[in-house]
């Protein structure tokens, strides 16, 4: 696609604005460490010879879309992942995957990535974006949206979630309604919106039954299983442990199935259990996990639909969308021990 | 980067050549459907004007690499797709993600999309390439490696891989060491390569220990859950039932497990279990699963490595690279019952 409008080079624009071709480049994917009589001459040059449309958005796509993932531990991660690709590849758009790394060394090394291959959109999941990060993706003018926002979104910021606070609740009162009463929950990282929306659900659950909160069966696992299978061990040692637990997410369901195993207890005839997500290994789990869906897939999807409407300069109907989650019950799940 | 070095556009080249930009394009990226004569016209400009270097090799890059897996439905590929951009994103290329789905019914999709990105290198995760495909991207002189290739590749193509079968010897002389003479395996399909290395190390691990091979043992799981669960079921209702399973991938490790769990056999106390791969859920599984480590993280950084010595011009050491697998013992082995 490069090249199909006669447009100069860049090395061209460099020579007329008298800098080398590596400032233009900083200028196009909207850095800052240019002097700003320098980078007015070289935009103007930029609008002038049509790679910059007047609003200073690339005016020629790269046919390009960058995911940004912190880390590809999760599976979770990745059914997002390939319903991006899935939307993009329908379009004949490529989709870039950036992984950003635990406490990354280098905070900036995605954004000049990004910058690098002249993305025409960025779709950020469930990772933390600093102020300098999101207004340098912001002055290039390629489209952004956020999957599973740590924190809260301003309404400035396309976003697309899941409606956890059902989802936490829906699974509660499937476990209510087999009879448990003793039911604790562990969450995810405390701080993150989707943990406290499926907390919250929990909660409203077992008001709405009557049921007292236990605050010491309000456990948090870090969404890891390590975490996980710590926490329910702990509960498992409780005089009056419980007899099911809402882990939150699929892979800290697998510590609780860990848990349980070195408890003595067989899930589901001594404890019950209920994950988050619907991940594809839910299936394969020995039992089969009864789990709150995500569709993680059409959640890619969406993001990728909202970017090429960003570029489009469509209208969003509304800048956060949440779509719904549903449970799946299979075989982790049964009435409580002696009902 | 694009435009970094002085030259005219492609649209240029077209009026030059008499043609429209697309079909400039098109020769760029080694496609057929155009008449020779003016392919060469075309390839003429684009060699003085500095796109293709005399050997007819892009003579820009683009920093793009493309990973083609064949769905996203392993963790596996995960793994190695986790090595590609770790080791693309030290040298500040982008890693392009494609996937091939099942029987794709738009075989040439995921070329086209690369052509038009104009990535500099592909790497083919254990997916299967027409001859027309790979023509395709030899033409257009990018690095091109496969990793664990479906059929035994051809001298001249670069290819990564691990020691499929000293990893099904280790896995079997485990199990033998524990005490096990009953051994099944369930191996991927049968006309992998890697599934044909892997039950020929467990024949050979065998034969070595004097136990005598016995077919029934040999089952095929298409190293999925569901296949290796009904071969498991088929196993475990055996009158001489198999006290170990050597599953062949820890996907089918997981059916292995449920078919215990509904035969009511626990694992590993009346049933050793030994998947293959190390997925990072080997350590969740309950109990945490006896595996062969394959470096897939590894794996995926060889092949990145390869591609850009290809492009680097510098001789392969070897068009074939294995990397070493290891046995990572954990808490589904152990002696067989009453033994």
């Amino acid at each position: 696609m490069s090249g199909a409008t006669a447009r100069p080079t860049l090395a061209f624009i460099a020579s007329e604005a008298g800098v080398s071709p590596a400032t233009v480049s900083k200028v196009l994917n909207g850095r800052t460490d240019v002097a700003p009589a320098t980078r007015e001459r070289i935009t103007d040059l930029l609008k002038a010879h049509n790679y910059l449309a007047p609003g200073g958005r690339r005016a020629r796509r790269s046919g390009l879309i960058d995911v940004v993932i912190n880390g590809l531990d999760s599976p979770w991660a990745v059914e997002i992942l390939r319903g991006v690709e899935a939307e993009c590849a329908e379009r004949g758009v490529g989709t870039v995957v950036s992984l950003v790394r635990g406490d990354d060394a280098r905070p900036s090394s995605w954004t000049s990535l990004i910058a690098l291959h002249g993305s025409d959109g960025v779709i950020m999941v469930s990772c933390r974006m600093t102020p300098d990060q999101r207004e340098q993706i912001e002055r290039t003018g390629v489209g952004l949206v956020v999957i599973d926002p740590i924190e809260p979104p301003d309404s400035g910021l396309a976003s697309v979630g899941t409606t956890d606070w059902a989802g936490g609740r829906a699974a509660t009162e499937h476990l209510i309604s087999l009879g448990h009463r003793r039911i604790a929950v562990i969450g995810g990282p405390p701080d993150m919106l989707c943990t406290q929306a499926r907390i919250d659900g929990y909660r409203t659950a077992l008001e709405r039954a009557g049921i007292e909160v236990d605050r010491r069966l309000i456990r948090y696992g870090g969404f890891r299983h390590e975490g996980a299978f710590r926490a329910a061990l702990d509960l498992l040692a409780l005089e009056d442990r419980p007899t099911a637990v809402f882990a939150g997410n699929d892979e800290q369901a697998m510590g609780v199935y860990e848990a349980a195993r070195q408890s003595d207890l067989r899930v589901p005839d001594g404890l019950s259990v209920v994950g988050f997500d619907d991940l594809p290994l839910c299936q394969w789990l020995s039992p089969p996990l009864t789990t709150v869906r995500q569709p993680l897939e059409e959640m890619g999807r969406t993001a990728a639909r909202s970017i090429f409407q960003q570029l489009d300069g469509e209208p969003l109907v509304s800048p956060r969308v949440e779509l719904a989650t549903e449970l799946r019950v299979r075989l982790s799940t049964a009435p409580p021990p002696g009902a």
